[in-house]
């Protein structure tokens, strides 16, 4: 089975110019099968307070309203993603940038209304995305590198959260490839100390993770994203890594 | 060889929601392969006044600077492109929206300064279009949305003519498809008297043109149009037409 990166960059990165071009500099040199991921970052935000208009919320939840879904498609899917690929073409990696509704990639549903209405956001299912399409493109050399934006098959795009997409698409294709599923974010691994970024812990299993929540080492904002790592792992998805920009081989190794 | 549609559509068609819709809808419905290449319209010029951007002129002529290369990215790559793909899709045609950046498709040169500095402004030569990867989508059962914009391979995007693209593509693919290009334009083709829509020329080839030209019947803003036309059907393109949203297989059929 040949092995395939995901690799998901979020807002921290994003932001720093300096720091974005090395992760692609970096990312355009890997040799095997790559996908990149990216979110979103405060360019949007930026956007919507210079046109003056003001991001609904709800019990501290962003609404993503007619408005913002234009701002945040023409931010993530235009500006970033498309500066992305131009960055990747000029270090030699066929960079393509797409959204999940480009090839019908990532179908997802508005989702449903229960105490909130989140507007034009989307939910989706790893099940359908299109993994006969995307593995076309890489094995055809290409380098998808795709936005935080799908669609639900009726003509309307969604928001859909970065992460997700990542892990989505991770579990989607490791049915073909051996897959390994890097974060890259502010930290640079999962650590023992929050206060110390020398305290990276190398590796982590589940038993480890259980152990670790329990002598309280790992709380938080971190519990999520090691929920997510799992439940990636336990469909398929070979090795998540969760690590900063400066060592997107190192961090934190996480395996069944 | 089979035979592939080029449909450039302008600012007009996209400026016009209820046109836009039908427009695609039509598109959707062909059946045989088919790129669709949009140009900007005056969603662009909006946005850069609700931002309070100046546009930058030069002898009458709008200046591509980094804050307008920024806009038309957001507006022609994210917004118009990424809509036009989820409307497409909605009527089951698997759009995937490009621009010349991605998969490399359509490098460009940064247009050499003379008199004006257009700034961020693209050049494009039709022998350095990818026809390999435009035509794996195309057999892939992809049908391509191109956005205005390039790249030049150093990293940077280029804002490029929508007409430009079209025709530069459509003799491109020439050699490996019987391609036709039309051009969607407001009038409902090449009109015998410019204030009468019912006097449209069915059909045009060269030494038509010319007497046209010689007896003023075109002028003005038409004559750049069917050099284009003329220069296309010179570089293999089968047959150009030019006619308006709501007869695209209809308007004036040319041919060398």
């Amino acid at each position: 089975m040949e092995s395939l990166t995901v690799l998901k960059i979020g807002g921290n990165v994003i932001d720093n110019p300096s720091v974005l071009e090395s992760v692609l500099r970096n990312f355009a040199a890997w040799q095997n099968h790559r996908i990149l991921v990216h979110g979103g970052g405060k360019i949007a935000s930026k956007l919507m307070e210079n046109l003056g208009i003001v991001p609904k919320m709800a019990e501290g939840r962003r609404i993503t309203d007619r408005e913002a879904l234009d701002v945040v498609t023409m931010v993530y899917a235009g500006l970033i993603n498309k500066n992305m690929v131009a960055a990747l073409q000029s270090h030699a990696c066929n960079a393509i940038g797409l959204t999940g509704a480009d090839a019908n990639l990532i179908p997802a549903v508005k989702r449903p209304v229960k105490d909130i209405d989140y507007g034009f956001v989307g939910d989706l299912n790893p099940a359908c995305i299109s993994v006969t399409m995307l593995t076309n493109f890489v094995k055809n050399g290409l380098v998808p590198v795709i936005a935080p934006i799908t669609h639900d098959g009726a003509g309307s795009l969604l928001n859909t959260n970065a992460d997700t997409i990542a892990s989505s698409v991770a579990i989607a294709l490791a049915e073909t490839f051996r897959v390994r599923l890097v974060f890259c974010f502010e930290k640079r691994g999962v650590l023992l100390d929050p206060n110390n970024e020398q305290s990276v812990i190398d590796f982590m299993d589940m038993p480890l993770f259980l152990k670790y929540k329990e002598e309280n080492i790992i709380t938080a904002g971190m519990i999520p994203k090691l929920d997510n790592a799992f439940a990636a792992l336990n469909s398929g998805v070979d090795e998540v890594r969760i690590c900063s920009p400066d060592n997107l081989m190192e961090g934190t190794k996480i395996k069944i």
